[in-house]
């Protein structure tokens, strides 16, 4: 049973997950840069829904038995979960240490049925029901009362921590704690909105459309800009441009809207560095637990929005040691080099697999 | 100049140091894996003094000049500084936005003259000069009122950060801001002072001495043990056993027993896991002030201690949205094994260089 650690200094918290352990020997392994599906078949693809766990849920435009083809987003439980989805919550506690048993979901959503390796090369109306299987998991997930957040995130590339099949996907990781990242922009916006009445996403908004200077991309709902204190280079954040607090609650056509940004962002990140690695993350309002007047607060300073990460510098001890980091690039120059950066790319191929990914993208 | 700038949201530091900066295409270059002194003469080596800037200070046993042989540990200023030692102090602000002009000191500690990789192969009287280097920077920086805290840290192997040369060194960065995550367990660490008028350090050093369940290995002074909240796999923290909040002011005897449980809870992590890459970074009390009330609660309630991270496992999106870590190891299962783990290993031969590092220390 994995276990949630709660370190007594500074709140963060830990899963061991030592259903996934590996021999002290073996945390060495290289995995090789190459597509396994040049080798296996991948169970991401159409018509090897029995090399998963049953899904969780489909999009079938068309109708279709689950687990069989026809399907344009399909989830599924990980198969190698950091945390599980059965048992209760219990606290445990021994002196100056606490921990929580290591209950939560862990889900793939696979983004679409064929052998493609980049959401971006996706159209856009599939990108689309990839948003709208990500807002219908988080919806579900917030009805299981031992969970208080969903962290939604996306692993491209060796680097970034992508397994060994290179088709598209995400992974949501439900928690019975709100993370401590999250917690700390969520007190920092607070603060915000008690000293000044205003969301300080809106005012950040409002501040860089005016200079222009690190905005990297815009549509109608959207704006894509390099943060003012990136932590690493090409760091770009997507964020609603009107005031919103929740990721699920997105109408409709912003959903089209976020598709197409989405594709705009990462194709030009992908054009710009040549394919590089990346995550992105979710960061939204965490579920409506008890205390109900504190969620009305939440509504009005907590603003949504999407981290993208691309993974090119190494974080090494100075930046684990003291939560400062090293940034070799300015986000102007980020922003500037983004707006020029060419996009849409060409097409990515839509082979029949077993194949290859070698030397695509770039 | 290099530019520190601070998060509006959650007050974290980022340094923008573009006097480092690459181009865009240029971030995804491969560095060998390779001792470059197998091709060119190491700049750290004794007799090539030259090679390097001048050395701001040196351990010489036998007196000797400045930048000539006889040294047994030299600092030199780093050759890609992220922060400027020369300029004052300047707050900029914009809008929501915040920076400090990027000043500060960066310097490399040389661990001896040899060309030798890793400090745990040194003999202990070495790697007592070496904590005895580190000392003296720590003070000496703390002269210079621009600076709040002095970062020391090492980076062992390639995946940690290390440079071309594999001659074992550390690095001291000096910044005017006191890093988050140090504020965070000053923090911590006075919250649970003001509720229990107890030390949380001494606490848990108690606690798990009791138990003996995550303690790695002990001297006299020191103990070296896996947290009870490891982030990482074979992650393990040295701490002294008496209560300091500052690591400057260790009394010699205790130096030399640092240099032996450094030495051990090295080693040990060398033998077990086959030479991993590393890191250790020292976490003490911040230079003391204005507030001279507020630096006795943190003598008080403060713990000065060296968190070493092997770093085994990638750190992805999950973790850099979250916060949270995902470790496959449990730190009683880290305990258990190093405390098997044989130590001393074989010396390390001291060739004369150039030479390839190659297939050395397993």
């Amino acid at each position: 049973m994995p276990e949630l650690r709660k370190d007594p200094l500074t709140n963060r918290w830990v899963i061991i997950s030592t259903e996934r352990a590996k021999r002290p020997d073996e945390f060495l392994e290289i995995t090789p840069d190459q597509d396994a599906a040049a080798l296996e078949e991948c169970p991401f693809c159409a018509g090897n829904e029995i090399k998963t766990a049953p899904e969780i849920t489909a999009l079938r435009p068309a109708g279709g038995a689950p687990n069989s083809p026809g399907w344009s987003v399909r989830v599924i439980p990980s198969v190698a979960p950091v945390l599980r989805i059965e048992g209760s919550l219990e606290q445990k506690s021994d002196g100056v240490h606490s921990a929580v048993s290591g209950i939560g979901a862990h889900e793939l959503v696979i983004e679409t049925p064929h052998h493609i390796r980049s959401l971006w090369n996706l159209p856009d109306e599939q990108i689309r029901s990839v948003i709208q299987a990500y807002i219908q998991r988080i919806v579900d997930l917030e009805r299981d009362p031992r969970f208080k957040y969903v962290m939604l995130f996306k692993n491209y590339g060796k680097a970034a921590g992508e397994g060994r099949f290179r088709h598209s996907r995400s992974q949501l990781i439900a928690l019975p704690i709100t993370p401590i990242r999250l917690r700390d922009e969520l007190g920092g916006s607070r603060l915000y909105f008690q000293m000044k009445q205003r969301c300080i996403f809106c005012d950040i908004i409002r501040q860089e459309s005016e200079t222009q200077e690190r905005i990297a991309a815009e549509t109608a709902s959207f704006v894509a800009l390099a943060p003012f204190a990136s932590r690493f280079p090409f760091e770009v954040w997507i964020l609603p441009k009107n005031h919103s607090s929740d990721f699920t609650r997105m109408p409709p056509p912003q959903q089209s809207d976020l598709a197409t940004i989405l594709k705009i962002t990462l194709g030009k990140l992908c054009a710009a560095l040549g394919d590089p690695p990346l995550n992105y993350i979710l960061h939204t309002a965490p579920f409506r637990r008890p205390h109900p007047g504190y969620w009305q607060t939440i509504d009005n300073d907590f603003h949504w929005h999407l981290e993208i990460m691309p993974r090119l510098t190494r974080v090494a001890g100075f930046e684990w040691g003291s939560g400062f980091y090293i940034n070799p690039i300015t986000p102007e120059e980020t922003a500037r080099f983004l707006r020029r950066a060419v996009f849409p790319l060409p097409p990515e191929p839509r082979p029949q697999q077993p194949v290859t990914e070698e030397g695509k993208n770039g």
